[in-house]
């Protein structure tokens, strides 16, 4: 349900609107110093705070989609399985409080479904409208995996493996050095484009996955597609190999054979699908339960912010492994 | 390692060239009359007995990777869990025998790894070299699959859910009326071509799903994933939606929403290489630790056969929130 | 690890002289009312701070172990899962802070092993002294047990399930009557005593268990046996019913039969043995690495602050089976 | 639900009269040359065959609860897993064909619940009747534990963990030379007794088990409270140390310490009640839905065929902690 991983199994908690999100960290061993920088730069990479790769800063061009994100950065509490920044192979449980929640912004979507959320499944499917700003659906959910991500990081640096995820395309533009501007162009006209964010894992030890259901790659789909707005996953040749025959793609296997690292790098992608919830998409839909509201701010281009998402999701789906 | 799902359970067992595949299904109500001709007929299609939605029977033109499979339907012998025909609500296991498993016909292969296979990583992983075939990595295991697949989908069909998928595209060509002819070149040419299957599924009830890391689409990703030669996995608008803005695919969900159902279809499609290992390949390869072996047989594209197999992997994922 | 049941699932987290314990509840439904009384009543049995059942108040024989009780109740803070009172379906965090946690009142234990305590077996199993209390082992960690259990009764409650522990028996004494003046002895003679803590279960429906490994009795003994201090479990006719021939206790079933409830009365049985920490075993005890160390104050009999703790135990075992 | 243990997971199947019994035990490494004669000799003790630590030879004086059982030894079939009598590190699969199974012997159970016997709650559980001989709750399905059981002791014994288990009381007997002459008493009786099983763990290394809830007695008594007529669990003091103050019992710890083993011997007892369905037993039961009906043979102390699969169940217990 909202547990991640047998060894290190990571349980995330906290509503968008709630006092708090955070996680438990189960399995971790002791004697690990927590590397607060890092986390405190992914966290930032994952509120919009940084350009993280990109050629321009897009901390100008990219509004977020939270109206708490702002410009303060995310303040992590540890509660347990810390001493002195190292940790002690107890459960850690971390949070970060909602600082500025106020349930009254979201009044008045207390008796609206917001277009292209979640918030009408979740009725269906729970029976009770928690209308605090999506519950747990919210993007900000994933602020938890990233803090949880780091200590997996740096677990798995420490046994030399690497994780590296960067934007290589946003709608049509390849160019990284066009991304910004990109992106710039359909924040001004009020709408959103999708992007596909691929991911490097050097260094995973040859005989890491395993062979039947829990294959590396089944695993990686299954960590990445649980990324709010992913809309698929691929590996080695993935969807484009479909035209070139056994004889021309023979050997690139992308890093895993019968499901098991063969030590070589590993290489998947996954797109994300554009926000929904922009001016122009509002305007042009009405229904009797779904109300056109207005949209303050909004993400132009989610992939940018799911890139430590990404990275994240792999660590902890990695480090299950080792 | 070798179970999938926790509702219903299924372990799977069996070396390609060992006595016998086979598997233990628990979690399966008591009551359930097994359709024995579903089974049969999805057996069939995976062993590529029967043409399954192709224009022409691709029995003629595709040729089993196994030497075992032949014409000889597997023969599925009930050991627990039924009286009958009937479920009793204990655990559900069966066997199918490998009828002519003879070890002296891979007996060349026991100093030698197979081009493109996971002979070289599973004795990386495990220290042992099972050379019987290829031990678990074999394409034989989604039999065990496809039966326990079959009740799962049974179950479904009883609650109105209904799978269907189908080869959409082979190589570059994406009419159907030309598939058998598609493949029959590649065949011809000891070459092999990647196909994509999509699936879709209809009457899952709105509100089933979980809306943090068991997300549905998650779900699917990995089942589907842990099938051998899939590359990637998408849903609702896919890879190819990275192109179109916000405002023109909103509430194309591929009916899933914040990792929920909706109620409405259910779209995804999945893309499987060509065999890596056909006459045309191994004539161009040569190393150290890989020798060209003479390859009787081959599947020229395993795509074909990977459709009950998808079916039956959706119908063990969908079956765990019922 | 730190996690137990999968329906509801609850993760504890915390040290007993860190910032704060807690838990994390998966699983809970939405709409359930939390009944704030109820767990503050179990919380100061648990503390000590109430009489619960025995004929004289025990808080004025009894003496806290922990330096931290004292008289101040223990505050639950919610961190999420909850909004006005009623769950929200998603992960219900919770916290107890350690509002005195004054790590320096053990900076003398440092470099000593309480005498009876786990201390040392933790540092071989971690490699890392965590001195601040014995981190995870301190009986502290069985009060966000307490909380998680009285969610758990509560939605058995609902459902007819009524669940009762008490003490049974204060060492050779099985005069209820008699059980704060045998405490008090102990206490003043600056040792401890053993109890035994009896369970009883009514309302749980005809057929809840499963008939193999995770039989009710099994279930419900993991679930007890891992309370502090527990040496033993039984149920129905237990160890006594060994010297009775089979034609005379026949149908005496405890409730449970072939793993599975029989809709009766169920009545189980635990042994909780005296605290080893006290005065008079101290003064016993000299070693290269146990130190004989002060103890202030010290807790005569633990099985009576145990009762709560089986009570919150015993639901959540029943309520994965609901 | 039929699966034990995570690490070395095994799962049971089979009714007991049906075609077979046996399971499936994943986890286990390659390598590891099965001892054949150990898993004949528990089959054989747990089947009453042999005389296994008792002074006289049992088999003399015991007779068998089940028809199937008579002298013809339980064969146990590998289906997969095995090349060779050595493991592959990929699933064993095993099963033991119930040779003789003739459901017409049992047809007159049909309309009738055995007296003690777990009937009634399966039918009341699975809404079906599978009349079988109790299907699942027969004392056939340990068989299948033994042998999974000798797999985890072979593999503990290899790290230099022994197992020993022996039957320390019979009714109020203590003296070991007089269980055959008290078991052969209650046999001409026509009634049955009870027994105390005491297992004796060796060479476990320090810091085995889990602090919270996995401590390492919770999974041992959960593993032996599965065992059919299993009424109670204790280990070091037991209830016995009830009445000892802690000034006297200090640092008889019984070999675990908050939960977690400190390297010396563990001792732990359990106690079996006698079987219910004796001439005697049932000569005195009427009832509507019990009828009362004639017992051929019966087992006077089901203690003794417990000991093999006590030391199965704590074998795979402890097996899953390495």
């Amino acid at each position: 349900m909202n547990t991640f991983g047998s060894k290190w199994s990571f349980t995330s908690f906290g509503e968008s609107h709630g006092a708090a999100i955070g996680g438990v960290l189960d399995g971790v061993p002791a004697g690990l110093t927590i590397d607060l920088n890092l986390i405190r730069t992914e966290l930032d990479k994952r509120a919009g705070r940084t350009k993280h790769g990109l050629e321009q800063d897009l901390s100008k061009t990219q509004v977020r989609v939270s109206v708490r994100a702002k410009n303060e950065p995310d303040e992590v509490e540890w509660l347990s399985g810390v001493l002195n920044g190292v940790t002690l192979g107890t459960p850690i449980a971390f949070l970060i409080r909602n600082k500025d929640a106020r349930p009254e912004d979201y009044e008045y979507l207390k008796h609206t479904y917001r277009v292209g959320h979640a918030d009408k499944v979740y009725e269906q499917k729970y029976g009770i409208r928690d209308w605090r700003g999506g519950g747990r659906a919210s993007a900000r959910e994933t602020a938890a995996r990233v803090v949880a991500g780091c200590l997996a990081k740096q677990e798995l640096a420490a046994k030399g493996v690497c994780i590296n995820a960067h934007l290589i395309q946003v709608g049509a533009e390849t160019d990284p050095s066009k991304f910004a501007e990109t992106i710039a162009f359909y924040q001004r006209e009020g709408d959103s484009i999708g992007g596909i964010v691929e991911c490097r894992i050097n260094g995973l030890p040859a005989g890491t996955g395993e062979p039947i259901f829990n294959k590396l790659q089944a695993e990686l789909a299954f960590a990445v597609m649980s990324i709010n707005a992913c809309k698929g996953f691929e590996y080695g040749t993935g969807f484009a190999g479909v035209t070139q025959p056994g004889s021309a793609i023979n050997h690139i296997s992308g890093g895993i054979s019968g499901g098991i690292a063969d030590g070589t790098e590993i290489i998947f992608r996954c797109v994300f699908k554009p926000t929904p919830t922009t001016p122009k998409a509002l305007a042009k839909v009405q229904s009797d339960d779904v109300q056109c509201t207005k949209v303050g701010r909004h993400d132009a281009c989610v992939a940018v912010r799911a890139v430590p998402v990404v990275e994240a999701m792999t660590a902890l789906a990695l480090v299950q492994f080792l």
